[in-house]
């Protein structure tokens, strides 16, 4: 029988370990609080059953078919939509054995291990996936998937969720999240306000975002002022609908802030569809002024996501469109690109920004002297690629020493994966726990304040940074 | 009771925390050589009692304040002397208040560390401080600090230090130092050339700096071939009043040699204020090589602090000044910065060059590939906010492989903390016994061959790569 | 008396230890696969004794000699060849003193493990090597040299290698390979084509190299045009004579095609010897861009070794030539870099490129996750400084979570001393059983999968990879 051992992910040592497992089993069972992910808010409005374990597991998430098309298996075998009109497998059931006969790709990832926990803890699989028992493994999830207690919004209250946070775009109706609130359910779904498509002009399709804008604002945006006054609206939009933060994911963390007068400037040839790169660059630079000041007036907290190279792989990108595994991390610096919004609004104790990374040599070097200093400044958990039990642990060992713990804001899950959610937030606690744990073992801690920090990092710093209380 | 472990930050498996206690317990009263730190020698000329803990704990240590600034305490409240006449915090108890309540915010830094051990060990206090006892342990080390054996004096003696060197600019009088000497104490305080404020050309009062070298030689510097002739007298100076070293804190490690007709037109153009920015860092580059010229004629050896961007926060430094938590690292290059100072003088084995790093990922990839290679090059130890139970871990896993030990120079405190000295050299003490532990647990090292390692790290090779036999 | 322990760099940990022993026992005595390395074919074509121990040990070693030249021992007293005629020592027995006296330096590096475990376990020695017995050692090492049990093929043989690749210049003839062959030996030494002394344009005697590359083909290299069907005839006849792979020692992974035109040009311009230095990195990112292609025709395996500073320091380079320690790693980025190869080729399953760093930031930021999205890109082993105990743990510790096991492709020695070869894939298998054994401990792995992926690192990605099946 495959069972999850309760010590998981906990150092070998035994002192190490017990303490470990005493600070995890006292934060185990807090609820989860989810203030970053990528959720799609629709599932709790409608609360249907999910169609089928490869629509679950498979198709919508690239952590997992970014693995198998690594190893040279063909995005179309898995079910994955093209947009040329070339033929895609169909049947769920092949795509489900070409997972599990490759599931050892997944050995030793967090992938891997988010799913054992939701096929054995979510789902009560009691078998390690594998090319013999495929079939049988389907069929057992398929059942369940169509039972009550399966249901999101079933797994919604199992799973001990107190808050959770979509990720919308400027121009959303947010119709999902009124929904929900109206349907009397008491899951508190909130959304958070990312205008990215319309404050990067190098959007494809930016003209079209630019009129989705207006149209949510019942206005037709012709030039810079109205653009920055429709974002405003929008903004007191969304908090009028629970959201507490906005989010911007950016190229590179750059902030400049150009006069009113370059601004719409550039505005304008974004209209006329005659930016350059550099246009591009300057604004979104300049709109992160411009966020941070709208969050001083209007307190919602800020989310700076930078340094990916969004579909690296560009025939991937043209024949099966973005997120699709493709976005690779590059070097990025925080020291001189956030200086000027650091110089200008970091001083404010009232404002929160809160910074991830994809370049964890920056933890220790930028990010951590940063957030040590600037009272505005926090840092985000682990991200992504670095969500992972070396990645927490590195983050950790990187960050604590020059930021403290209360620098940090506990953790994110941030996924589309919605049956992962309780999966990633166990692997952060148990991760934390085993950090803590080694300073406890090390005298550099006591029992009683790593029980404190423990209880602080899943759930009060979280709640708070994120305005959640 | 609080007590501090005697088996603290020592790896928690058994074998490796025996071995690693019986290694420290070989070092542990070695002597403390200081080669690098900035404390004053006015204490030790005076002799006289510390004013009061917030004074001695408090505003003198960014490191301390930066981290309460850094959750919203203001500077002026934590009475931090500002430049503009508003009022800032007078009352020492009160601001030791506001730190003792806060005093949780320092779990798991080096700086928690550190007090943690100057309150307990050099002080006696048996609690930790928090919100509960701050006046009783205010009164506590209040009244201690009337004692004579806490007079700087008998602290240095208590400390065991053998020899501290300050850290001086190129025109200071030097009359401290000169005071101890014929005081008959027979402390060991030595001054370090540092001529940083007249080497860089955008150093704000960069004139009031050459003309007071000027005066320190007894003549006008009125070129640039007088300015490198003053820096010489200045050297010999230093070196009369017992320097072994200099210290260049450049913001970049670029080295690269001018003529001496461009090195004397740039000279001109700062005499008349009317620098690039692109003229002083060619100069800075400049005087990086004529110095390392001048430490191979006069044998005094040259450290080089490289990677800092000094006040970040512009507002700060406005208000504050220099030296207020808000110095930050960023990402530095040594293969092609120091290529010519290497390629013209790093095949010298007389000579020595320490260099230090904020930025970690350098350890491996750049300095020890190139201390493991020329004969002048040594590397300082994990510095700033690397100095720490990690930092200090990660130095010795991403240097020793490629440098080995003996290119590295044992434990810099760095430190305007006095009472912080032994704290500091006690951590990384037993940091290195640990991490030599864990090499003998591993078969790498004999347990003979760490005790001779200890010794070195924590004596010889300070006293070597300083000159200070 | 010196023995090895059988648990050396195994977690002091003992169910850890227990466990990595465990999976260590299972691969131990599995053959070498030597894919990549740097030994002269010529010493098994020829099978003569080695001449003594110094000329074994020392002089070809440039990881040896760098680290006593380090530490201000000259060159020329290690007996190291120089260009200028001056007398440089001749005795082998005075500079094997001067290295036993030295070698204490070594501890804790991966050339001591090596060399420790080449004089114990190859050559018997029971002793650790130092000043005291250096004589009495090199009488044994000596001595054992002319037996015939420490032949080069008997030393192959007892080494338990399968597969040794050599690396070679495009124009080789080969011959020693050929020898081999006809010998009628059994052992498996196979060329790998190693174009960078005609394709990098900056190559100080291209013109020359190019020469013999044409007399390789028996054409005279007149064009761009007739450089490439060159290129194309010769990884023919490598691969005639037994080569699966190429292998590129550029300065930046950076890959750009140019039109046949602008190559041309550049060619001509080289001819000409009228080159500039963006013409030379233009034309190697052209070049590689060429290799890729030609080996999805040919079906050659692709290496990529970037980011050194060859002979950074000059005058070495000049008085004793390349590889002689003074290659220093920088900076180097693969995402934006790699991205139009990866973008033209990168989704072809049958094209294997492997890719190796100096630049360890780059494991978990780019390398893990390219190789864990594109078919045709691998990553290499930890590389050259990273060959190490704490190297190999990082690498696997980076790149796992994000690229898996899968996208690895086993070790690599990497050598030019022959006899350090068992001594290397000794600690690689080591290293990773015992990281292995870390995954099992914690519950990430069950023992039965980290035995099937111990045997796949060590043997069956190695084979796959390198298609040596």
């Amino acid at each position: 029988m495959f069972v999850l051992s309760e010590d998981r992910f906990f150092d070998p040592e035994p002192s190490v370990r017990k303490i470990a497992g005493d600070i995890y089993s006292s934060i185990k069972y807090m609820p989860i609080i989810s203030p970053h992910g990528h959720v799609d808010a629709k599932i709790f409005a409608e609360n249907t059953p999910f169609t089928n374990p490869t629509e679950l597991f498979i198709i919508p998430d690239h952590y997992v078919f970014r693995m198998l098309y690594s190893q040279g298996i063909s995005l179309d075998s898995l079910g994955i939509q093209n947009n040329d009109g070339t033929k895609t497998e169909k049947d769920p059931r092949k795509i489900w054995r070409l997972f599990a006969k490759n599931y050892f790709l997944f050995n030793g990832t967090p992938s891997g291990i988010w799913l054992d926990y939701e096929f054995n803890i979510v789902f009560g699989i009691k078998e390690k996936l594998c090319a013999d028992n495929a079939e049988k493994i389907y069929d057992e999830l398929n059942e369940k998937l169509k039972s009550p207690e399966y249901l999101p919004r079933a797994l919604y209250e199992r799973f001990n969720i107190e808050i959770l946070s979509t990720t919308d775009a400027a121009s959303d109706d947010l119709n999902y999240h009124k929904k929900i609130k109206e349907s009397g359910w008491d899951g508190k779904i909130i959304p958070c306000f990312r205008p990215d498509a319309v404050t990067d002009l190098s959007t494809p399709d930016w003209m079209k975002q630019i009129e989705l804008l207006g149209n949510s604002c019942g206005e037709e945006i012709t030039s810079y002022k109205k653009f920055i006054s429709s974002l405003k609206k929008r903004r007191e939009y969304f908090k009028s609908i629970g959201a507490t933060s906005t989010d911007h994911g950016v190229f590179s963390p750059f902030t400049h802030e150009l006069t009113e007068d370059e601004a719409e400037k550039i505005f304008k040839r974004a209209m006329a569809n005659k930016i350059t790169e550099e246009d591009s660059s300057l604004f979104t630079a300049h709109m992160l002024m411009q966020m941070t000041n709208m969050s001083i007036e209007d307190g919602l907290v800020m989310q700076i996501h930078s340094g990916s190279y969004r579909n690296h792989n560009t025939k991937i990108f043209e024949h099966y469109g973005p997120d699709k595994g493709c976005d690779i991390p590059y070097q990025t610096d925080y020291t001189f690109n956030l200086k000027e919004l650091l110089n200008k609004y970091g001083n404010d104790p009232d404002l929160t920004i809160i910074v991830f990374t994809l370049d964890e040599t920056t933890y220790s070097r930028e990010l951590a002297p940063l957030a040590g200093h600037y009272p505005a400044l926090k840092l985000g958990p682990a991200w992504w690629f670095h969500d992972s039990i070396e990645g927490i642990t590195r983050f950790r060992k990187n960050v604590t020493e020059t930021a403290g713990f209360y620098n940090t804001v506990g953790f994110n899950d941030d996924t589309r994966a919605f049956v992962s959610i309780p999966a990633r937030h166990d692997v952060a606690r148990r991760v934390d726990s085993n950090y803590l744990a080694g300073l406890v073992a090390k005298h550099i801690l006591s029992l009683d304040e790593a029980l404190q920090i423990a209880q602080d990092l899943t759930y009060n710093l979280v709640k708070k940074a994120y305005k959640l209380l």
